[in-house]
């Protein structure tokens, strides 16, 4: 499959500068630069307007450059200048009135230095141009992140069939990760959570010396990365001793949260009913003081990324939207159970892309339990 | 050995303030966070006046919070109310009349939701208060520091003896995290760069698909993270086939650079001057241009900290500073080298932390080359 037309991207984004009443933007969030040229290198920022689309960046990544953008215009600051002295120059040169900076980027001191810089146009601050057009994924944005989702899978198939009493959460983070590394991953989509009993119980626990044997719950959250960046993001739950009432209650309970959020979301539909349709059915059943998050985010070059299912969102979804669907109970110094799935906007509906069991009785690791 | 005293770094920051003519600081740097509280999570602020320390954080964190930062003055935001909102009315509460906030951290859009909240006291821009603390270590940290060293040296061991002809970047550097952490890194203290021949040229180049057959250069930049988040940053090539004179002469010359910066280095001397000395000995042979570099730079609680050596550098050298002393020669399309050490200033010069073979007889892996 051939990859994304950078330059189709870049097109639509100069259509929408008029409605942020600037004719050019200096795009300095990475993961903006990555998305409208295709550069992964760590310092690299893109000058777009209508007659002038030039990267910046240094000496370290000339080659880099060449290999990533071909065709596109690069220009490479030595130790004596300044990205800022570059981009004044190109705003200057490409005629410019009035530039847009990226406000969710650009830090104070940044913007110090670049208003010192540019003197011949007027510096507007921007925000979310870039990100809203990242909402939507394109067919290859698609292909990368079915990858990524199926690495994801093979890795905790691999996990969950050499699960031991006497392994840590720790060790279990570092075999995940390898075994999605060995399926092709450049690296996980983050810190895989690992969480036995008590830890379970925190949404953003790192994983650490408690065994298996300790609590009959161990919650797994993690995603592979793949080359192009794109990544899954995923959340089992696995029964590893002789559960609880409570513990297959907690977990009924947030498997059908999960599933009536999950048949609820088309395009049209606002994310803030979606996330309001589990909290209502954890709610329900008791736990609503127990489910202190938002039911899920876009995910892409970034793990979260607009669209945002919360209460106070405001978005509708849209097909090509690709979105997390994660409800969560979490019982503080006991466990928690989260079941978190990635899924495309279809103009039907909507396709769960990730295929692991989620029935309670599939969660029990059988020769543990 | 006992942890850090956070409190002494935030008395010590305290009396700083006065410079900054600030009376209040809200702290969003998250090791900046980390390095005054020692609380590691990804969302916390810290504000600091005379009469008031608090953490701000949400409810992911209130469990991680007790555990890391005993003592400590919190408060957790809920769904409703956003850390601006919180920041605000402590502001106002301690009675803070000039409040500093971080201009190399605070975005363009936070500061604009911040001007909007804090009403009672004067916003003032602050840049490097807490960096310019965080450049002398203390013993604890050294201790840290040591450790993560010694990770990283027991990981080049493995991968050294393990080497193999058709053996890829990429599997070199996997082989050498894994090895990390089986030795009790928590991960790699930042992408590993493993590079065969070409790949070698390039200062920051991804591992890739070379196999070690390709040259007789391999070049591995690493470093091990431990818990305590502190790290260590190495440099070394690995001589894996018959190597040309050019190859030997281009390491004897950075070698021969690197060792003549840590014999200057010492409390009193002048970062640019040290760098001046190795960038000399590598112009004098020949290789000015393919030196693009800075020669080093601290680390800590991040892998590139204050100070830096290069020629525009202002800085001066202080008892309990660590500092990375790198010089290189880059051939593009052929190869290049690097060797790079951790070094410590004490009083009567410098520690060198990190002991790896380096001379040129040494580099040469005797079963491949």
């Amino acid at each position: 499959m051939t990859g994304p037309n950078y330059e189709a991207r870049r097109n639509r984004l100069l259509r929408k500068l008029k409605d942020a009443s600037v004719d050019g933007l200096l795009v300095t969030g990475s993961s903006n630069v990555r998305y409208l040229t295709g550069f992964s290198g760590s310092s690299g920022w893109l000058f777009l307007s209508s007659s002038t689309t030039v990267i910046l960046s240094d000496t370290r990544y000339e080659t880099q450059l060449a290999d990533e953008c071909p065709g596109l215009d690069a220009e490479i600051r030595d130790a004596a200048s300044t990205l800022d002295d570059h981009a004044a120059r190109l705003i200057a040169k490409a005629k410019v009135k009035r530039v847009g900076i990226e406000a969710d980027y650009v830090t104070l001191s940044q913007h110090s230095s670049l208003a010192k810089k540019i003197v011949s146009a007027e510096i507007v601050a921007t925000s979310g141009l870039i990100e809203r057009l990242r909402e939507v994924k394109d067919k290859w944005e698609i292909e990368q992140t079915r990858e990524a989702v199926r690495i994801a899978e093979r890795g905790f198939a691999v996990v969950r069939s050499s699960l031991r009493p006497n392994q840590t959460e720790t060790e279990i983070r570092f075999l995940l990760e390898a075994a999605m590394r060995s399926f092709g991953s450049t690296g996980p989509a983050f810190e895989p959570i690992v969480g036995v009993g008590p830890t379970s119980a925190l949404p953003h626990a790192h994983a650490g010396g408690r065994c298996v044997s300790e609590s009959p719950v161990l919650l797994i959250d993690w995603g592979a990365e793949v080359k192009s960046h794109y990544r899954s993001d995923l959340t089992r739950v696995l029964i590893t001793g002789k559960p609880t009432r409570l513990m297959e209650q907690v977990y009924n309970t947030v498997l059908k949260a999960q599933q009536a959020a999950i048949e609820a979301i088309r395009p049209g539909v606002k994310c803030a009913d979606v996330d309001k349709i589990a909290r209502e059915i954890i709610a329900d059943a008791g736990f609503g003081k127990n489910f202190g998050h938002g039911l899920g985010h876009g995910f892409g070059l970034e793990i979260h990324e607009s669209v945002r299912m919360s209460p106070l969102s405001e978005q509708v979804f849209e097909v090509g939207m690709l979105v997390t669907v994660e409800p969560g109970i979490y019982l503080p110094g006991k466990f928690g159970v989260r079941i978190e799935d990635d899924l495309l906007l279809t103009p039907d509906g909507n396709e769960v892309l990730s295929n692991v069991p989620r029935e309670f009785e599939e969660a029990i690791v059988p020769f543990l339990a």
